[in-house]
């Protein structure tokens, strides 16, 4: 799969499931995935040694904690962590969805044995 | 500049500036530019040989036109044109406000003659 064969209604992929933290693929760009995900509470501490880590929030409120400091994304703001850098996602009011783009294959925990499995949609 | 220091506000970015068809650099993520754009009518058909396009409406109605079908995307609705393929973007009902990813330094045009110069805000 390279690209998308059609428009992706980024509302109707998320309506396709409830479960949380179990990103789901629903395009691919240059090697990357690109992912809708519900998330709730607090995701683990981990960082991609080769990756940034791009969030775009769709829905909700997400805290993108980093060591020195809390960045807060609500709908329609997005954030690049430089790769190397530790954070938390963590979502403290509710659920959240968001965009993610990750190189195809990487673990999203920064660690393949803790890392959810790809899911296309 | 690798990944974002803070926040990105979409709708804020959009509100900087008017010109249409001239992309803005938001954020880097590996190597490539997240933007944000404004436009109206219709660009030039291109394509890209090394890379995939990213495209995300964020307002308005966008056609992608290909050689053989149309895409029409809606706000929330994402398309990925595969590398190498032929497309016009098209907005025909008004202004339209898009995500986009590209490598950075790629020509938008496909063609370094006709590209827009990049412009970060």
């Amino acid at each position: 799969m390279s690209g998308t064969s059609q428009a992706v209604n980024l509302a109707e992929k998320l309506a396709q499931f409830s479960e949380r933290w179990a990103p789901r693929t629903v395009a691919t760009y240059n090697g990357h995935d690109v992912m809708v995900v519900k998330v709730d509470g607090e995701f683990t501490w981990h960082s991609h040694p080769d990756s940034d880590d791009f969030f775009l929030v769709l829905k909700g409120e997400l805290d993108i904690e980093l060591r020195d400091r809390v960045v807060r994304l609500r709908p329609g703001e997005m954030f690049v962590v430089p790769k190397g850098v530790e954070h938390r996602p963590a979502a403290r009011t509710g659920e959240v969805e968001i965009l993610l783009i990750e190189p195809t294959g990487a673990p999203n925990t920064g660690d393949p044995a803790t890392a959810a499995r790809r899911i296309v949609i």
